[in-house]
């Protein structure tokens, strides 16, 4: 009996910060010990909003960052097969035959394609975003995904791909397991600069890979209740970001709980909270930095990893092509083509 | 020099009749002997509306009928590369990376597709319906086609692919000619029952290999002036088939006007007019006839043709797909990747 298969991923968007450990990658790290794990770099679903040369060029680096931030986030790499998208052609073949399954209509209803146009600043959508789930479908069944971690954003997404798989089957014969949402919380962690997601665009992002001073300055530089213009007026604990942080990344409870009494009885200065905040989340983040430090040592080591991982998962989306074309009749459509020309062919030679 | 390359084609549908060679296939036998073509047998595009089993497994005998009525019309085989679309499956690579350069309320504005969707019976459409005109792209694009006969219908679709041949020259370099239209006029026939279009699925077609006493029988069966109860009450030439018919494939200009004449003084019958009328059609199908039967007789040639074209054509496609990738930068980013983990591989094998 192995072990179920999952697919997870992201599209390359670079360095990891403290949001998506929060909000995926811990829950992944969790999962992968469970489950024969794929982790997509999904560059072609970047394409259904960035789509530029310069965007592209910044895959293989953004690609290494992340797969990296990843592994130094505790996915064991013997458990984990990375792969770039873009480099399985079969993909879109896949997506390409997956069209007809799904109706425009009902991916109309997917709540977060219109968010995801309006993030990237488009106004009318592109024709490959509002199909983004039927390529994300591509990408899970292709590799015959069975379960599949998903927060409140993409849980509509993953439903188009249990409902295409099960229209597949039924069209064509049962080829695909229809996969199962893992749901979890996906907390999301607010910015150092309290106006909402953290997001490195927005500058106000923790990045996995920040050194320790950096951590520092960013943390010093956090926005904390704006009344408090004094370290004897009492302060607001409640969606203050800095309380926020030490709520998720420190673990000695009793620090945290005296911190916030003092804090709302005017008992401690902002910058006592702060330096013990750099201190935790600096004790968080050092075995990731060393498990970091370990894999750029071996410089090349994440880059064979994706290389590996992308050959192994196109030899699975092969066979996977395979039966898709056979059970649909397309293969023996141009087979009977074909037996019928060689049967032409060998007569021509070989005349009476 | 080499001619430019033509593309065209249909899906397969099976045998042909009247109404396909008046409005289009007259026209491809006329232009292919100016142009490198290529006939496409779009069973991709055939599942945008049919894609159970039982339309999938029509796809063989329904490729070989038309491909052998469009030779038996008068194109020549070594002047045209027919080919099975969904034996390229580049073509779906293609498909998926060019969704990204055209938008949803672009293709909404594509006149044909909701009747498409209308005609198919489908109440929502089909996510790959919608995109029929990208995929559409994909076919012209894949082979480099810079002209494309189009007819009333249709020339909105080549539109969308001539967009996204120069969004994609704007964004990723100059990789793809922006295939020009060649706008005929593609007259539509009337079907023998009077009611609408030629049809096959109507009942009231006319086969281009149906036999001589079919044609009689048909053209007997024919729908004229339904007020005309006797030969000697006056009848109307306008608008009835039977006329429609002589006016399309008499040559004998003397004798349709000689019958119109009488026809309107009611000096002839039904019967003559029609009998005259089965005389020139089958002396217009004749040498298809021939033709036809040639190609039967050498059993297999057409599936050979056909699989030589769908080998030559891939062939293209790959070439194509190779230059494409390569201008977006998606070859360049895995090549990247793998160049260090080649060099990564090869400093692990030998320890300094």
């Amino acid at each position: 009996m192995s072990a179920p298969r999952m697919l997870t991923g992201d599209r390359p968007t670079g360095r990891l910060h403290l949001g998506h450990y929060v909000g995926s990658i811990a829950n992944r790290v969790k999962l992968h010990q469970r489950y024969e794990s794929f982790f997509i770099i999904a560059d072609l679903h970047m394409l259904t909003t960035k789509n530029t040369r310069e965007d592209i060029e910044q895959v293989s680096r953004n690609a290494r960052e992340m797969v990296t931030d990843i592994l130094a986030a505790g996915v064991d790499p013997a458990r984990a097969t990375f792969y770039l998208q873009s480099a399985i052609p079969e993909v879109g073949d896949l997506n390409t035959l997956f069209q007809n399954l799904v109706t425009v209509p009902r991916l109309e209803r997917v709540p977060s394609i219109k968010d995801m146009a309006r993030d990237a600043g488009k106004e009318e959508i592109p024709y490959g975003l509002l199909g983004y789930p039927v390529l994300q479908a591509a990408d899970i069944l292709s590799v015959k995904g069975q379960v599949v971690p998903v927060g409140k954003d993409n849980a509509a997404h993953v439903e188009v791909t249990r409902e295409i798989a099960r229209r597949f089957n039924h069209l064509y014969g049962e080829v695909f397991p229809v996969p199962e949402l893992i749901s979890s919380e996906t907390p999301t962690l607010v910015g150092t600069d309290g106006q909402g997601k953290m997001n490195k665009s927005r500058g106000n992002a923790i990045a996995l890979s920040d050194d320790p001073a950096a951590v520092r300055r960013k943390v010093m530089g956090m926005y904390t209740d704006p009344n408090r213009v004094r370290a004897d007026v009492p302060g607001t604990v409640e969606g203050n970001p800095v309380f926020a942080y030490h709520d998720v990344f420190n673990p000695d409870r009793g620090q945290v709980e005296e911190l916030k009494a003092r804090y709302r009885a005017g008992r401690v200065g902002d910058v006592e909270v702060k330096e013990k905040l750099a201190v935790a989340l600096n004790r968080f983040l050092d075995p990731i930095r060393e498990r970091r430090a370990r894999f750029e040592a071996d410089s090349g080591l994440v880059d064979q990893l994706i290389v590996e991982g992308t050959e192994r998962t196109r030899a699975e989306v092969r066979r996977t092509l395979v039966e898709v074309r056979r059970a649909m009749g397309l293969t023996s459509a141009y087979s009977q083509v074909r037996r019928r020309a060689e049967r032409h062919r060998k007569a021509v030679a070989t005349p009476a």
